[in-house]
C-alpha cells in the first residue's frame, strides 16, 4: 500500500518532511520570470511556465533530500488552465524523480461530485473505453466539513487506486480554533473528526500500521496534536505549519510515535523562498535544498526515527 | 451590490432557481460526444468541448428563463487543465447570455492560499503591471472547516470586486449531520456556523435586506432550513437538493421571507438530464428549457414573490 512506501522512503531518507510547492509568484526569481514574459507576454501562460520551471529546478535539487512533494493548487488555479496545467506538469515531474505526490487542494463535496474529485485527483476519468488519469496524485487533502457520505467516494478511490488522503482534521491557522475546536459534550470537533478518521481507516492499516486514510494536524498547536497522536494512533499525519507559521521542530515530535513514525511534516515558503534576501536567485534552487536539509536535520533531532 | 443585482433579476423574472451545470458525461447526448470523439479522439480535449457545446445549448435555452447557473467544477476537473479551460469558457459564455454565475467549487483554505483561491475565482491575479481576472465568477461556494481567517479573503475579495459567496452551513446530503449537526451547548454546528455567516454579512446589507456573504442550505431539511432562515434573517440562501435529490418545493418554502425573497433553488440533473428517457437527444436543451420553467412555477407556487 501506498502509505507503507511512503514510510519506507522516509525510513530509507531519515526524513519525515515535505516540500510545499505554493510557487507565490513573489518567489520565482526575476530572471525566470524575465525569460517567461518575453517569450509570452504578460500572460497566464507566461506566469504557468515560470512557476513550473522555478518548480522543476526546485525538485531537481531536493528529490534526493525530502521523500514527497505536496503542490497546493490554488497558487496555480490563479492562472486558469494554463496554470492547472502546469500543475499537473509539476505532478508528473516530481514523480518522474520518484517524489511522492501530495495534491494539497482540500476537496470535497457529495455523492457524484465528491466522486468526479476523487477521480480526478486519485482515480481514473471514464472516456467511451478509454481511461484516463487527470491529476494522478498519490495523496490528496480532503475536507470534512460535508460528512461520511462526502469521505466515501475518496476512500473508494484510494482502495481501487491504490492511494491515500489526508483530512483535514485541526488546520495550523491561528482561527483554526472557531468551528474546529467548539465543545460537544467535552469534545472537541476536531477529536470527534479524528476519531472518525482513526475508524476510517481501520480496515486498510497496513505492515507499519497506518492506514491511507490520513489526517492533517496543525504543527502550531502542540497540545492538540499530541491529543490527537493519542486518539488516532495509526492514523498517518501530514503536519503544516513547521517554519514560516511558527511550528517548532521540538513541538511537533508529538505528531511522531515511538519509532519516530507517524507524520510527514511540510514546509512551504521556507523552503522555495529560502534563497530570498540570502544568494543569488539564480542560485535559488540551491538553497532550497539546504533548507530542505537543515528541516530534515531539525526534525530528527526530536523524534526517534530508526528506534524500536 | 451583486446581492441586489441578482435579487432585482429573480423579481423581475419571477424564478429564484439556478440551474447546476454538472455534465457528468452521461447526461452528453451521443452526437454531441461522437463529434467531439470523431474530432480529438477519445481524449480529455473531446470530452471538454463536448460538455462546452453541451453546456451552450442549454444556456440558449434557458438564459431567459433561469436568473443563475451553478457550474460544478469536479466535473470538468476529471478532465483535466482541459476541462477547467470547458468550465472558465462555460461562465464566459453564461456572462455574455446575461446570466449571473455561481462557481460551485466549495474552495477554502488558510492565509496566502486561501487569498488564491478568492482571487481565482472571484478576483483579479496580478501578472507584472497588468492583472488577470482567471475564472470571473459572480459567487463562489466556501467550506468554513478551517474557520474565520480562512474566510475573510473571500470576504474581502467580495468587497474589492463586487462579488458574493454561500458558504457551506447545511448540506444537502443524507451524511451532512455527523459533523453538521453535532450539538455544542444544545446548539448544531450548523447553527452556530450559520451565526458567524449572517454576523459575517452584517455590513454588507444591501437594498434588499441581505448581503452577499450568502449560506448553503440544503432544500432536503426543512426543519433545519426553517430553523436556519430565523437565525439569518439577512443572509441569502443557495439551496441545493431540489428535485433529484428529492428536495419538495413546499418544504423549501421555509427557505423564503414574507416577500418571497431571500434564496435561490438549485437542480442540476433535474434539468440538464431531463431530456434523457423522454425526448430524442437532438432536443435536450429544450427539455432542459421546460424542466426549468417547471421548477420556475413548482416553486413559486409554495412562495409570496412579489408580496408584501
Amino acid at each position: 500500500m501506498i502509505i507503507d512506501k511512503l514510510i519506507d522512503k522516509i525510513i530509507v531518507m531519515g526524513n519525515p518532511s515535505v516540500v510545499g510547492l505554493d510557487p507565490q509568484l513573489d518567489f520565482v526569481p526575476e530572471h525566470i520570470l524575465k525569460d517567461a514574459y518575453e517569450a509570452h507576454g504578460y500572460t497566464s501562460k507566461a506566469c504557468s511556465e515560470a512557476i513550473l520551471r522555478f518548480n522543476m529546478e526546485i525538485i531537481d535539487e531536493i528529490y534526493d533530500v525530502v521523500p514527497a512533494v505536496k503542490p497546493q493548487i490554488a497558487m496555480y488555479e490563479m492562472f486558469g488552465y494554463e496554470g492547472i496545467e502546469a500543475y499537473i506538469k509539476t505532478i508528473q515531474y516530481a514523480k518522474s524523480k520518484g517524489l511522492f505526490v501530495i495534491a494539497d487542494a482540500k476537496r470535497n463535496d457529495i455523492a457524484s461530485t465528491g466522486l468526479a474529485y476523487a477521480k480526478a485527483f486519485l482515480g481514473k476519468t471514464k472516456i467511451a473505453d478509454a481511461q484516463n488519469a487527470a491529476f494522478d496524485a498519490d495523496f490528496l487533502t480532503v475536507s470534512p466539513y460535508l460528512g461520511q457520505d462526502s469521505i466515501e467516494p475518496f476512500i473508494d478511490e484510494c482502495k481501487a487506486n491504490d492511494k491515500g488522503i489526508f483530512i483535514l482534521v485541526k488546520t495550523s491557522n491561528p482561527g483554526s480554533g472557531m468551528l474546529q475546536d467548539i465543545l460537544s459534550d467535552g469534545k472537541p470537533i476536531y477529536e470527534i473528526v479524528g476519531t472518525y478518521v482513526e475508524e476510517w481507516g481501520k480496515e486498510l492499516r497496513s505492515v507499519h500500521g497506518f492506514s491511507p486514510i490520513g489526517a492533517v494536524v496543525g504543527a502550531t498547536h502542540k497540545d492538540q496534536a499530541k491529543h490527537l497522536r493519542a486518539v488516532m494512533p495509526h492514523t498517518f499525519m501530514l503536519v503544516p505549519g513547521y517554519g514560516a507559521q511558527g511550528g517548532k521542530a521540538e513541538d511537533l515530535s508529538v505528531c511522531f510515535n515511538e519509532k519516530g513514525l507517524g507524520a510527514i511534516v511540510n514546509s512551504s515558503r521556507g523552503i522555495i523562498a529560502a534563497y530570498r534576501g540570502k544568494v543569488d536567485a539564480k542560485d535559488h534552487a540551491k538553497a532550497a535544498r539546504e533548507a530542505a536539509i537543515f528541516m530534515r536535520d531539525d526534525i530528527v533531532k526530536y523524534i526517534n526515527m530508526g528506534g524500536v
